[in-house]
């Protein structure tokens, strides 16, 4: 399966009239004709065993933990309030009741700041692996929603959170030699959104444009410039250190797992505010007018980076 | 697995103060506190390869058509409308773009007459077998859903729809000697609901209580039973054949098939009017005030069948 030429052809075919609604491809669906006050956001993530996950390393309950933190992200980056999840899963001889409730006691520990309520779901047997489906619903205000669509010339692009460290802890888990005490570890398996601070921030600043980091920065990133016909040029700076614990400069790997590990659920956005830059917000880069590609990365020389050199294969 | 003690679990894991919303071990949920003018409907369900269908006799468009199917019916027939879907398929290698497009394709099919769009989903890849989870979203003005939960004493129980047909079919095709014209073969993989009969029903007579036979005509009537705590008494009459194309009065095989077989989409309902049968809409049963069990099976020589005797074990 090739997956990004499948889903276009799935667009192409399944392609609505109503194109208020934010489509198939998209993270995050807003449904915007269901309600007079309310916009209606909806995100749906499979995590299929040994796929998304693997039982030698996660537990339960942190698979629980991040199969609702992966959605919650979806809803949270977009401005809006999480509030029903619906929660499907295929069960395999191999796993207990028990090894269940634990997955769910893990879901509802991420849910709780939100209040989120588990409204529904299905539950059946599989043949062999464990398959997850959970669908989260959220809503906000008519309109109101932060999109990947509407970055504007000259806005400043920041990330809110640690980057990458979610890549490092999998590569420790795969090495086999590993202390669950490690920090990229828990980013790992249960990853942390900063709600409290991205709230603040949308409530003092004029949010133009979001996403979250669930495939790589880079490639976030350049939904974001892609869905608003911009170029975003990132730059590598003497701040770059705080978007993750373990950064250092001469590390290219460590480089490499921040521009393209996925899973760290940090948050891209830009604005035309200047926000003060601290521990796990900076300033990451520049929307510009669109120029031949949605993406540059500059480093700390000043000097474009080619994304192969990278390890980078999806530009 | 132990399905049914396993749900009782995570509902008192799970169990939420919103008591508005119903919740999980619903087929379909009815969000009240999320706008001002609509309530939301949200059903999601799983379909894996090999516990739910087979590739050996569906097409892929007759699985789409039928993943559609399952949750439109568990939406109509609370009489509120769907309104977006959101799919999610976890897809092995054996599986290629032009069989889920076809899958696509039946899907899409079975949403025609609804104006169902597509919003969203995930596509991942998957070891062995093909994994399918749908969620559909719909919805109906406040406090309009008719509930499982509202039976009324004296209420006539009707059923819409050809009953047992869909496991006669799935009978024949599990012998490996049939053939795709034969209509029960048809209704198992491809079942039809009847909806513009029943938006009239809806729109002429007041309905209590409704649900969709996906599990089986006796154990989804007791849905409405248990949930409004009511028994239902349901007799057989000279009438029944219409139920089932291939009702034969002395055939208990398919007796049993219309009392127990599941995925026919029928719709139970209960209402204090009174509604000309026709073909495909008979009164089966009665509600009466809560004694001892939640169903009474009497037949066509009013004596109470003991639903073993049927092979039926979930009572």
């Amino acid at each position: 399966m090739q997956e990004f030429n499948l889903i276009e052809k799935i667009k192409k075919l399944t392609e609505s009239n109503n194109t208020d609604n934010l489509n198939i491809g998209d993270d995050c669906a807003v449904i915007k004709n269901i309600s007079a006050d309310k916009d209606i956001l909806v995100t749906t993530d499979i995590l299929v065993e040994n796929i998304h996950f693997s039982l030698d390393y996660y537990s339960f309950y942190d698979i629980g933990y991040k199969s609702a933190q992966a959605n919650i992200s979806d809803i949270i980056c977009k401005g809006a309030n999480p509030t029903n999840a619906f929660i499907s899963l295929s069960i395999p001889k191999k796993i207990n009741d028990e090894n269940i409730l634990e997955w769910y006691r893990g879901f509802l520990e991420a849910c709780k700041p939100y209040n989120i309520e588990i409204s529904g779901g299905d539950t059946t047997s599989s043949k062999d692996f464990f398959f997850i489906s959970v669908t989260l619903i959220g809503t906000i205000e008519k309109n109101k929603s932060i999109l990947r669509s509407n970055a504007k010339n000259d806005d400043n692009v920041y990330v809110l959170g640690f980057v990458g460290e979610s890549d490092l802890g999998l590569k420790k888990l795969l090495s086999g030699n590993y202390d669950y005490n490690d920090q990229s570890i828990k980013t790992h398996l249960r990853p942390t959104l900063f709600y409290d601070k991205w709230q603040e921030i949308i409530n003092k600043y004029k949010i133009n444009s979001s996403i979250d980091i669930s495939d790589g920065l880079l490639q976030d990133a350049s939904h974001i410039a892609e869905n608003s016909n911009k170029t975003i040029e990132i730059y590598e700076s003497s701040n770059w250190y705080l978007v993750n614990r373990f950064f250092n400069n001469n590390n290219k790997k460590i480089l490499k797992s921040i521009l393209t590990g996925g899973e760290d659920y940090a948050v891209i956005f830009t604005t035309s505010d200047n926000i003060p830059e601290e521990n796990n917000l900076i300033k990451i880069g520049k929307v510009h007018e669109y120029s031949s590609k949605y993406i540059r990365f500059i480093d700390s020389n000043n000097k474009e980076i080619n994304f192969d050199s990278l390890g980078f294969v999806h530009f």
